[in-house]
């Protein structure tokens, strides 16, 4: 064999071995050819990222330690936003949402400036401010009755009784120039409800640690959203900035623990159904708005899942279950599915609530509805733990997504049932990151889940805490970490999201159809460039 | 289906799932049923894990942010050897070391004592000491020939000039009290050959900077090491300590870029060949010493793997192969392979020197021998990057086993063929970790790669840089980050080693029984614990 048959021998089974390896990838489902566009858009984005990877993320800058693409998100956002390959990704036509906790998907600033312009919001200290303890020391908001109002004049001032509600705006106004006045009080409500990068990869520089400071996010900004009146705005908020990103359909995540919201007399009085009520009625205002401005593809709607905290007990769960039953007799289109939520780390294992879980199965027949398990499984780095041990519970009870599955590739079998029977895993880049599962995106496994394809979401969790809003963040941190990811992968992300909803078979084909129209022009915009 | 019924179905479907996801695991092979003192063994490694976890584990340092179990080696270590834990794993028998290169197997601190014996090492500085230059301004160390040896005093006097050499005793005795007198010549020293945590976990916190730090701790190292009167003695002190670690077999990676090393007479005229004689001399004296101190199966013995820089043209490379023959005629009992190494990020891929690789093999079949390629491949954070790629050439070339391998998970094809033909993984846990390749232990690929049966053998890299002399900190450290991980996880590791290497089926029989006399030691050892 002469040698240049050998090296063509050779080349040749190169190729076939590297096509083999990826041809379980799930982008290759979607077009057998590319079109000539497609293929010098792709050509053009990888250009842009490797200039950008050569160029941009090549400075280096004093606040910056070592930029690279897929860094640490809370510290690469700034160039981030400077690159053209997060223009161009903003743009794009994103598909659906499946993972996202509605009590954190606005704007932390632009929460509070809603939450200012109403009188009833009052806020409380249990110990007295002072600049050590500014960051510990969290607010507690509430939205009280007016018989309850008060007329306290600030939380700083030497007079300020403990514990004493002092309505929200006055904190702001008399805030003490010692912390910063009242541009003092935005940033110190503010950095309660968020992540900041001194947390995330100094103080709280562990899972447990970080989730000690992601959880109190929530208990701030609970106060916030639970008020009727605000509620209904929030989530108009939430839909028309998830269009804007692209994003044209949601399955979001309702914490119900609580029972009752508050409503607009003060009093914690509303009750679930009437929040499904809202939750409908400004989906239909969006999608409404959406037809007149001649955008119907933009937005095809939103739905639910019920979720409640893994911390109560197995017959507490039982009432959510009938609760969510009930719900979903009575607003059929709205609840997409059933999950448990919370740090998988510390509380109790699906395994904990296996009976209750098992039994509403048999209650969804009695009553004659159909509720998919979501569930959250595997956000974990454990080997073997109850955390990781959950994902064998999830997919053993039926659960059609998993939330996360961040230890999901080291489960050969699970791996192939997910592959199989078609279980998406709802992957979350910049979450996983922050809360510190994976020091940066190129050591995240998703490559290796997609490789042996398992159906992937990509979202964005809890994007008010994170400030990875919308999907472009999430997007530009999986593209610029592979070189394997190209326009085609991004397509077929973006279409398995609506692939791997709850919508029914036809709703699917519709919604699709519609995301094909908005991919085409996008491919034809990409093209466009140079 | 009464609920007692459904809950014990759903509990026996579970428990066969989870077998089935862990049925690849090679520690299955090793034993079919544990004996009472292997149950008794585990039970106890696993209770103590638990307790450290919750003790040791848990306490706060000012000097260690975050501790956890598996966390970065280079922080963790001071806690690492005051566990029992670790105590327990040290008097593991941990059968063959198969991924430790040559040039990083000393103690840094020994390397410097035995380098201080000689007159002939002198050291020069390329520009004048500064404290703030004093990490960076490297010294040069060369043993000399006596015509030209110097009697310069110093390396920091005024009167100094740059680049001339300096016996390194003078060097040392006359380091200014301003960089610590002579303590402070160790140090910077030491310095320059180890990698430390500020460097890794700060200065250095990428692949990239990490590798810039750890191919400079060589360079440092080079001149002292090719030296042959300290060369000896080095090797029989790799020997030495690695028996006492329990490491009864080794296959070490020469680099045999440089041509020559530095005689007894100082000047660079000793061949390769003569590198193999001092080697199997070496060995044979540790073997019988081992003989005479009644303990045959502590040590079999130690063999090469070829290596040159993936820098090189493939000219060149062409070269080094012939040598690589020539010397396998010639020692056919200590060549165990060829690699290629080097920073795969930065380097030349294998498929750049695929003519000569190719080629290599009709030579081999010329010349009537069997060189089997050990390959790096896939040490990289990449994803479908040359390094990345690496790992398809080194499969379709025929590596026997992988050099860490790191990307492999990502690679459904690859890791199906490691598993059915039996490539080992050479895993370097702590050696990735100081490398950035992982930020700690938990994140590391190596229980997928487990759980999907390709066999992996535990490997320290380079000790002497990392500090993990021995193999007990990288078995450490896999311990600790998995409840998955038992007694049988470690026996199987330590089998596999064996298992996987170069030695022909007889030598194999041999050393397992050998380990396996040993193995049983062991476990009664930790079963008469408590």
């Amino acid at each position: 064999m002469s040698s240049t048959t050998a090296l063509s021998g050779y080349r040749d089974k190169r190729a076939a071995l590297i096509l083999r390896d990826r041809s379980l990838r799930r982008e290759n489902l979607r077009v057998k050819a590319l079109t000539l566009n497609e293929i010098k858009a792709d050509e053009i984005l990888r250009r842009i990222r490797a200039d950008e990877e050569a160029t941009i993320w090549k400075e280096e800058h004093p606040s910056i330690p070592h930029p690279f693409p897929g860094m640490e998100f809370l510290t690469g956002k700034s160039i981030i936003v400077r690159t053209k390959i997060f223009e161009i990704l903003s743009k794009m036509p994103k598909g659906a949402l499946l993972h996202a906790h509605l009590d954190a998907m606005v704007n932390a600033e632009f929460l509070l400036k809603l939450a200012l312009k109403y009188p009833a919001f009052h806020v409380r200290i249990h110990q007295p401010l002072t600049v050590a303890n500014l960051p510990t020391n969290l607010p507690e908001f509430r939205a009280l009755s007016e018989d309850l109002f008060t007329h306290s004049a600030s939380l700083t001032d030497s007079g300020y009784a403990i514990g004493t509600w002092v309505p929200i705006r006055n904190a702001r106004q008399s805030f003490n120039a010692e912390f910063g006045g009242p541009e003092g009080f935005d940033r110190w409500v503010l950095a309660a409800m968020t992540i900041n990068p001194a947390e995330a990869y100094g103080t709280h520089k562990t899972v447990a640690k970080i989730w000690q400071k992601f959880a109190s996010t929530f208990i701030t900004s609970d106060g916030l959203i639970h008020f009727q009146p605000l509620f209904a705005e929030y989530m108009r908020v939430f839909f028309l900035t998830a269009i804007e990103d692209g994003i044209s359909y949601i399955e979001t995540r309702i914490n119900f623990l609580r029972k009752f919201m508050v409503g607009a007399d003060g009093r914690e009085n509303v009750p679930h159904r009437e929040w499904l009520l809202m939750f409908d009625r400004v989906q239909s205002e969006v999608k409404m708005k959406m037809k007149i401005d001649g955008r119907e593809d933009a937005f095809i709607g939103a739905k639910i899942i019920y979720s409640t905290i893994r911390f109560i007990t197995p017959e507490e769960l039982e009432w959510y279950l009938e609760d969510c039953i009930a719900l979903k007799k009575e607003f059929p289109h709205l609840i997409a599915g059933f999950d448990l939520v919370g740090d998988e780390n510390a509380l109790k294992p699906l395994i904990y609530y296996i009976e209750p879980l098992l039994h509403f199965r048999e209650r969804q027949k009695d009553e004659g509805v159909d509720i998919p398990f979501l569930f959250h499984a595997g956000e974990t780095l454990g080997d073997g733990t109850d955390a990781d041990v959950n994902l064998y519970d999830a997919i053993l009870l039926g659960t059609k997504r998993i939330g996360h599955g961040f230890s999901l590739i080291k489960h050969p079998e699970l791996v192939k049932i997910c592959r199989e029977r078609g279980i998406a895993v709802e992957v979350c880049p910049i979450s996983n990151e922050i809360l510190r599962l994976t020091s940066s995106m190129p050591m995240h496994p998703l490559p290796a889940l997609m490789n042996n394809g398992v159906p992937v979401a990509l979202c964005s969790d809890d994007p008010a805490v994170f400030g990875n809003m919308g999907l472009t963040f999430d997007y530009y941190q999986v593209f610029v970490s592979s070189e394997v990811c190209g326009l085609s992968t991004l397509g077929g992300l973006a279409r398995d999201s609506i692939e791997f909803s709850t919508l029914n078979n036809e709703e699917k084909r519709q919604a699709i159809a519609g995301w094909e129209r908005r991919w085409r022009d996008y491919v034809d915009y990409i093209a466009g460039l140079v």
